[in-house]
């Protein structure tokens, strides 16, 4: 059988992963045997490494790769934006099928990415990109695909819910814990596109593309991080039952005159039920929860990131383009494929729906509790509960979760609240499921 | 683009499950548009049918959609097994691929069948075997292939889930609660082989072939089922800090030189300690927990059994393989297709090695723990825990823990143990994860 011969952009944690899984002799299926590396790209070809390497695999220049007519697969893993977008298309234009694991080129991209992957007749694939070693990408293309998806929630990024376990178990605050995950390895030095959702926001996108099935503009989605979380609001929901996790949220809201799908799309801290599936999902694990028509709900959970889960993903996605390329034939397997079928469009701000939690802090007098009660009823928001949690120094700290109620109405309340003269502030916001 | 069409063998639930979604106009990927059911043969033409159905469909003999040259797929969804395996075959033999939900025939069948579809240049894909909804076929064959799978271990029999579940919840006892699930439809009239585990033998027989590459023999699995459960067992279990769940395993024992990989497979009702994530899996829900290098541990969760889910994994290897068929080429997709590549074999009763758990009804007399604790002191088996759980009318009941210890020197203290003269009786034995 002809080999798949590949050629590998970058070699970080995840390039190495991949590397390590070709050259290993473990017991794995024999089809691993025809894949082939042709070249590794490197900016620093005399760098040393800590992996057993075959230095002639080094070159320079990734579009000496491209541009080679024996390479049929070009692995990006290089990370990054613009650079990534480049390679990733010229490999395409090239004719050549790409696997590649960079969530933010093909979140802000995939539109242009799975086009121009479509005109010439190749393959762009993105297991890696979302949820690590979790087999998710596949199974919305394929397993799933006889199915109207309607909801999707998850934990889907590692560094914050590590930090948010750690935060839980140990009652350690913020920004403590932010510091230990970052000599952990687990938060990069720079760690703003983990904590504020914006790496979560990104996942979901391109979740929400496949599963949909139209364009999302990513830049429309609600995004709240986890950087404004006190300990004292893990501590509050802990005693009234919910674990606190940052969870991307996709649903079906409905399908419009023009035949437009509009849908609900967030991502922010949220509480859980403890009974609740994701409730258990900790540190650095990702879990997606996924409703769907007439499937019912499943649960897909596992490593989120790390250089063996990772590569696995893409080692997987490579072979998979093995398999499915025959020699011979230049048709295109239309699930392996990715096209849009519809058009989507997210709701405004104003109209997504879901329950929230706020915690207030006011004067300990009376009637303040009715006074907040009063302001949410008259905007038509149902409550589920309010609890005064603490009193200080004349203070009490109020927690209030809604039922499911419009941004719209919960602003509008939170802002008349927020200018009662016995409210002093509102500490935080989060959401509920 | 031509249309894929498919004969249905068998319209029970599942069949008219198959039939609803291809009617239905709830909103998907416009490619299950391209599905035809050519014909739907019954038993019965003429039985009055819950379905608005286009009657012309209806044929009596199944060999006519095999003979039928329009017809690209059959789907058997009959259940039994030797006119299902003999439909399977003559299908496969007339080059229509397969899609099957009937997990009885491929698990005692499979080698044949999987021989016959390669020869012939088809596929047979069962998703809807095993599990129900939840993808774990097609994962097992694609999305985790670039990795050495090490355990399987897994909830994959909803009658038995739902027994225990209600078992536990309620504090009722066995017989009641199976004649419960009777009438609400979750066990058959005839419960066997979900109560005694056959099924699940069944469908941990299926996974293993497609984990570790070599055939098994199902008949050699060591198997036990719920039906001996006491409702005390449930109770001191939930004491201790275990669920009790039907769990089937399958785990990589070690490549022998002639490089035939032994496995360690069983099924059993065991105890997993309760912060374990197989441990909240309730009701008719079904989940696989894989151990794989270099991915590391994932959970697949959902529905084990049902019209909608089954019939939705079926429709999804219906558009698999309208998705892998491209016209003008007869070439098969290595991946989609199976192959055993390995020769595996099961490791002798005795030499399984896992964790027990035993209750001893025995007389209430000083001492008897510390004869009990010798005997498997001697034996060469440590123990977690032993604890005296519950006294009455002179006679006490002791709980066991072991740690892994082999079924060999396990069953040889057991034998020891019986022989007490203070040990009236070895009331329950259960495995432990």
């Amino acid at each position: 059988m002809r080999k798949c011969k590949i050629g590998i952009i970058g070699f970080g944690t995840v390039g190495k992963g991949i590397y390590r899984i070709l050259k290993s002799k473990y017991d794995v299926h024999p089809i691993l045997k025809d894949i082939e590396i042709v070249g590794i790209a490197v900016k620093d070809i005399n760098k040393k490494r800590d992996i057993d390497l075959d230095n002639n695999l080094l070159i320079n220049d990734p579009y000496e790769l491209i541009d080679d007519p024996t390479v049929d697969v070009i692995v990006e893993v290089m990370g990054g934006i613009n650079i990534a977008k480049d390679i990733i298309l010229k490999s395409l234009k090239a004719r050549k099928s790409v696997v590649t694991a960079n969530k933010a080129v093909i979140a802000r991209y995939g539109r242009e990415i799975y086009s121009v992957a479509a005109k010439y007749g190749v393959y762009v694939l993105t297991e890696a990109a979302v949820c690590g070693g979790i087999p998710i990408i596949e199974p919305l293309k394929r397993s799933l695909k006889s199915n109207q998806i309607n909801k999707m929630v998850g934990i889907i990024n590692g560094t914050t819910n590590f930090i948010l376990t750690k935060m839980t178990n140990e009652k350690a605050d913020y920004k403590e814990t932010l510091k230990l995950a970052q000599e952990l390895g687990f938060a990069e030095f720079d760690p703003t596109a983990d904590v504020q959702g914006y790496d979560a926001a990104d996942k979901i996108s391109i979740l929400t593309e496949l599963a949909f099935g139209g364009k999302i503009n990513r830049d429309a989605i609600s995004t709240e991080g986890i950087n404004k979380i006190d300990i004292k609001d893990i501590e509050y929901a802990n005693k009234l039952g919910f674990e606190i996790k940052l969870l991307a949220f996709s649903e079906r809201n409905k399908v419009n005159k023009e035949d437009s799908l509009s849908l609900n799309i967030w991502v922010a801290p949220s509480l859980i039920p403890k009974s609740h599936p994701l409730a258990t999902v900790d540190g650095v694990n990702n879990a997606i929860l996924i409703e769907a028509y007439p499937l019912g709900t499943i649960m897909l959970y596992g490593p989120g990131a790390g250089s063996g889960p990772t590569a696995a993903s893409v080692v997987s996605d490579i072979l998979n383009l093995k398999a499915s390329s025959p020699e011979n034939t230049s048709s295109i397997d239309p699930l392996l494929s990715f096209n849009f079928w519809r058009e989507c469009h997210i709701i405004n701000f104003d109209q997504i729906s879901k329950k929230n939690y706020l915690r207030i802090i006011c004067l300990d007098t009376p009637g303040v509790i009715g006074k907040i009660g009063d302001i949410f009823g008259k905007n038509d928001v149902s409550i589920e509960s309010i609890v005064q949690l603490d009193v200080r120094e004349e203070k009490a700290e109020i927690v209030v979760i809604t039922h499911e109620v419009s941004n719209g109405k919960f602003e509008k309340s939170k802002d008349e609240i927020n200018s009662l003269s016995e409210v002093e502030l509102i500490a935080s916001q989060l959401s509920c499921i």
